[in-house]
């Protein structure tokens, strides 16, 4: 199988294709675009067999990616209308699965205290929950209002019990029919940090994230469908070496001073290589905006209500 | 039964001898204390029956109360002699309830968002975790390592969920014989707000805190004994009010002003009165130093090092 | 003088028409109420001679209240609403003293480090600065923008310097012909804890704010006009104590337990006593509502944005 | 002159004797290095001559590096070791430059709302002032107590203000007779990444940092002595880039794949194509390890005690 460094359906996509000189998609791949606005644009990519399984090396099912252009200076109305997509999109997703108001979990992975991975915890504080009116006031609520709960479960790393753990005793105990997963994810590019949302009703699947072997979190394993929200909001280090690296040797080929060694090397994989020697042993490195902070509080914003409105 | 607006039993012993006339603790009841040094008093209570259960309002156990004078200007030596105190006493009651190395999980209540009631996740975020490495990679632990967890469940208000749900999913699946929980409390003096610490090997009973009506966590609802951390954050708006309502009586009752109406008056409950005179409907009004971001940070420190040196 | 404990000149106007029963404005003052919608009422008092001066113990110039209610659970909409009455606003005392599109520096005052005191800096953080780009790229903006600078001096407590002597060195070096001052107030009514808006074209005038003596910053200290924006986000600890007495005793009075003496007692000030009692030597203590966290990053919303749009 | 891309005068000193194959320090500088423990390693520079300024592109003064080993999973303990090695080294730069207990003016320049760049204003917050002390009230403090004050600046993307503009003016007006500054800096290490602190007494040169330029902060502009407290918080992005590159080839080189053309291309600073290559218009892109939140707040830890002991 070919190797992707990005969690992305459509970016995996755009990749094959390229890697196999193929302009029109596979069998096994439906793929749309659709451009909202000037700097919206929503990309759908349906794996409907395991041809397509194969080539993109993810499940079947829809992925949707979202992509918001210079959301660093996006205007109040801009992050509304970012928003608005993710709703409409949500909206569709969930009435694939479940039906008219059935109650909703909804999980924000990540740690609050570390700023790339804090967008879970930071949308789930922003969730209307209304498991609790329901239970305790519900003359207070509309008879047709959806039960809606909502948890960040922190990461192994500072509670020591795998996210999986946790939410099967919790779904055990609320009986939600669906799920709602935030997660920040590793992206290939530069650009699509924190200003890109996918959404897939497949699930997480491991292997995905910034060297984190976690667990799956799918309808397998926690018995009911989970939608995962996916926000990229890094790049490994290896990985921008490595594509630097790409880059500097086309550059050179472009050139003219092109020889034979070179481009062999342009073929390899260089990712493997760069990452054993640019790695110490202790840190994760990561390439963010030095902006990450505001790019992580707008990004909120629009996640939270989009939420919002596609359950409520 | 007496009406007491304080969680620490310390002080519900002291109201209690107060408003009897006895200088002696009644049977069912023991307490000693100990000054440790100038700034740290430690103060132990053991309701043994029923009768001190009904006097104190309180079941049956040990409550460790560890008073921090001057917090707000505390030297890094001072923070780390308070920190001792809380491993010190803790580690008693752990070993009254477990044997040797069992699994302890950590729980830290309350909502990272709101700064009097966020001590709970803070201490979490700062304790030495293990339970991922025993699984993971047990060869960089000595073979005696306990096995640590923890988990910062959230609040009603922002999950839907009761965290008494929550920690019963947990525990079924990680397997802890004990569980400590950190939690905010009310308390009814201003001097003691983020300066004191409560330990309680009964758990929380709820009827406490800020006005929210809780499940309680104890032996009982979890199964295994819970140990209780408590730390006086705040102080209900009404009871400082009724306070200063008997404490300004009493000061005119002194000046030779007294009469026969303020005499009864001061006999009665004002608390109630004033409670539904000053609270208006959608907020809970609390009493803190304007100081209370800054101790609390201090009050972490004390609380996640004394929990780290006691479990290990 | 009568005395006050808020800064509100629409509360002082409110209390000296109670004290003195009367029902239509003294001479000196003009006071007028608008009000926008169901959730926000605009509330305009004009001091215009000394008798108004003596009367409210404020300077003489313009007083504008908004007050926003249910800001805790207001909607985007209700807060777009209300930034857009502090833009309407300001732009008026803007235009009263200054031409055109002069300078203007905008200061938040208060420490980022103490939830309710942090409204000034979290403010300066979002105002749209241009004072750089006119100096260094000038090409990227319209001809006609105001030249936008701001600063957050801290608090004398963690700098050591009077704020008045940091923004004379400012103004010095940058010029403004205006100065918008954000401050954080007491107010003598839980009610108005970050949901008014006061804005006054007299700048800021010592004896104000939670026991923090301080400087004035006004047109005479400052050699050019200042607009000060206060936002009320605590009480008093004894301030409540006080209120709740005086509500205290006229309940009994109206359940005709009344006597003479209490009847006294209800005529005097009972503040000053209650504040002797109740304040501990080292701290500050302060009423606020448990979501203090919460309500100042939605005023810091109205703020701002009313700021942005009103200056550009 | 040699291209260096760290602000680091040890790191210069070490890029430049190793491109030039010298082993002793040229004339014009000065090295040592003494080993604290197994953690803490100081290395003092001294540049003592045009030559030696023209090698490394520093001004003539005095250049301490304190390297922290581990700081990521560094004890209470090892933290207090480390700013005691800063404390010690402070105290001599301050010693060369004033006499007794003249007054310090403390400056925290960065951005508390930028992770990577919070480091000087969390410092500051941390600073033990006294000049308000000294004023207001004297009789609280030691006759021979330092006259220390403290400010954040902010920085020129969110006041408009050049930070040289507004340290005029406070120091015209508070006239101290040195200043200390902490800023964040760019290393070429990632090792150093928030473990290594840098003290110089030649304050601050443009042309270092994440792209930023700025105004030099020294005696000559300020009229006072400067200390400049430098901490490596980030690497950018197309630093990394280029580091692998090299590392690649000469890997390549190693396995006896060699040519000349790759040879070459190992002579040549890739850097500057990278940069163009690798950049997108509106973002800094910088790499910092994911735990940076955690490294920042240790560092503070290790800065403020530092400074705290240093000047009184």
């Amino acid at each position: 199988m070919f190797k992707f460094r990005t969690d992305l359906a459509s970016e995996r996509r755009d990749l094959y294709n390229k890697a196999h000189n193929i302009e029109k998609d596979i069998e096994g791949i439906e793929a749309e675009e659709e451009k909202v606005n000037e700097n919206i644009t929503i990309s759908r990519v349906k794996i409907t067999n395991e041809k397509g399984e194969e080539a993109i090396g993810k499940p079947q099912g829809n992925y949707i990616t979202i992509d918001v252009k210079n959301l660093k200076i996006a205007s109040e109305e801009e992050i509304q209308n970012a928003s608005k997509a993710v709703t409409k999109e949500l909206k569709v997703l969930i009435e694939k699965h479940i039906n008219g108001k059935e109650p909703i979990l909804v999980v924000g992975l990540g740690n609050i205290y570390v700023t790339p991975d804090s967008l879970g915890p930071k949308v789930i504080n922003e969730i209307d929950i209304t498991r609790h009116l329901i239970q305790y006031m519900p003359e207070v609520l509309d008879e047709s209002t959806r039960e809606i709960s909502a948890i960040s479960p922190g990461v192994l790393g500072t509670t020591g019990i795998e996210t999986l753990e946790i939410l099967k005793g919790i779904i055990e105990n609320v009986k939600p029919k669906l799920v709602i997963v935030i997660d920040a994810l590793a992206s290939r590019s530069i650009e699509r940090i924190s200003s890109s949302v996918q959404l897939a009703d497949t699930g997480i699947v491991p292997g995905a994230g910034v060297g984190n072997t976690r667990k799956e979190l799918t309808k397998n394993t926690l018995g009911i469908p989970v939608i995962a929200i996916g926000i990229p909001t890094v790049v490994e280090a290896a990985t921008i070496a490595a594509d630097s690296l790409t880059l500097f040797i086309k550059k050179i080929q472009d050139e003219g001073e092109s020889n034979d060694f070179l481009n062999k090397l342009q073929e390899e994989d260089k990712y493997k290589i760069i990452k054993e020697i640019l790695t110490p042993e202790e840190y994760n490195f990561i390439v963010t905006p030095k902006e990450i902070d505001g790019l992580i509080e707008k990004m909120k914003d629009v996640v939270a209500r989009g939420i919002n409105f596609a359950v409520n």
